[in-house]
């Protein structure tokens, strides 16, 4: 007997971004496994049952979720976000190959969701407009020094940079390492976004210049997006500055 | 007088992959601007009118939607997609730097929607999972040599990498070389995945070796992702092999 897992995304946390596709998805499964926050989100029917777990705990989630799918059940795994970026999907395949065969078999439905760089770059203008990347900052799961050396060759790229997981109790100091690596390598006045709760009540889009951001003004809930050498701002009267990166390149890079 | 201007992402192509927020933005809208396809999507009432243009029409297309916005409508401009991601989002971003003063003055409310790479990564298993980039292989709006460039420096870094725009009449041996030069830098079973029209019905997804991936078979419709060094594959009996991006890495990188 296998039944079914589905690893959904909610989007970045207001309502209106969740997809029908995910809600459907809540709607058919039966046991929810996720970080208690997201779980949160879901207005659960009596029948359904959640099982919270703290966020650090993202392969043990997955094994339970897969062993309660392989029993037969309807599972969802909720992640916020997109489950497919620095989230649940890879904890499950990686739970999947690892584990026995039988999982193999489970019915696995991975539905996308609006991740936290689209959410912010929306309100900030476009400064995801040209190429770019994203880089977690969190290194308990690589060493520290292939993080700098991935954004010192996304600076060189031209690549605009969005950064998860930017800072925490546990990883204090990271951010504010990686905007001074950064600041060594684009002009001063390059804009840096930090995008807190894109789309929630809670919501702060602050806009700053690279040689004055200050990491403290990042906590969990933050993307921060740095631009490139040719992304821009257009001041507006009585209204936020608009970030954008033009959909040309004159070739120039950093 | 200034109205009001959307920048909406429809998302990949599923109804079922629209937000509320997007659907409701277009509920509030009465003038549409957008390429053909994209407004085909949209179930207009009697008093919404649409003004459909080319794909390659961006700039003058975001300049007529302003100029309608800025005579005091309630105007949409409508990507696929994600309207931040390669669409339209950084085109009325230019439009407005470079337009008159009032332009500044419109309410501007971009919205985001799940881009392309996330769909097609959802239906393959967790390629994104680990650092990525995106990069446009369109070179009539940068050199051919900058592309280079970055694939070069993507590859050196461990990114997966996410083509967007990789192949078309008038772009047809891009993809090509872009496979041939990543296929220098990275082994040559790395996966590759090319996903056209992810969640519509018409939806192809196919994994291959870069080794042996024939650009001949994306099409303009297709999302590719070449997967890092660490990204690997679950066979499963019966069912699609998984392919995903483990979220820890050894700082092994090309």
């Amino acid at each position: 007997m296998s039944g079914k897992l589905f690893v959904i995304g909610l989007g970045p946390g207001s309502p209106a971004q969740a997809t029908p596709e995910a809600l459907s998805a809540v709607a058919d499964s039966a046991f929810f496994y996720g970080y208690g926050p997201y779980l949160d989100r879901l207005d659960l029917r009596q029948d359904q049952t959640r099982v919270a777990s703290d966020n650090r705990e993202e392969l043990f989630r997955a094994r339970a979720a897969l062993e309660k799918a392989a029993s037969g059940a309807a599972v969802a795994v909720v992640s916020g976000g997109d489950p497919g970026v620095f989230a649940m999907a890879a904890a499950v395949c990686e739970a999947i190959e690892a584990g026995p065969p039988a999982w193999r078999n489970i019915e696995l439905v991975i539905v996308p969701g609006v991740t936290a760089m689209l959410a912010v770059a929306a309100r900030a203008g476009a400064p995801l407009g040209h190429d770019f990347c994203a880089i977690s900052l969190s290194d308990n799961l690589k060493p520290w020094e292939l993080i700098e050396r991935r954004l010192t060759l996304a600076a060189e790229a031209g690549f605009v940079i969005a950064l998860y997981n930017p800072i925490s109790k546990a990883r204090p100091w990271q951010l504010g390492r990686a905007l001074e690596l950064l600041a060594e390598k684009l002009p001063p006045k390059t804009p840096v976004i930090f995008g807190r709760a894109a789309g929630r009540p809670d919501e702060r889009i602050t806009v700053f210049e690279l040689a004055t951001a200050e990491a403290s003004r990042a906590d969990m809930a933050t993307c921060v997006i740095i631009g490139s050498t040719e992304t821009r701002l257009i001041e507006r009267p009585g209204r936020a500055p608009l970030v954008y990166s033009p959909r040309f390149s004159r070739g120039a890079s950093a």
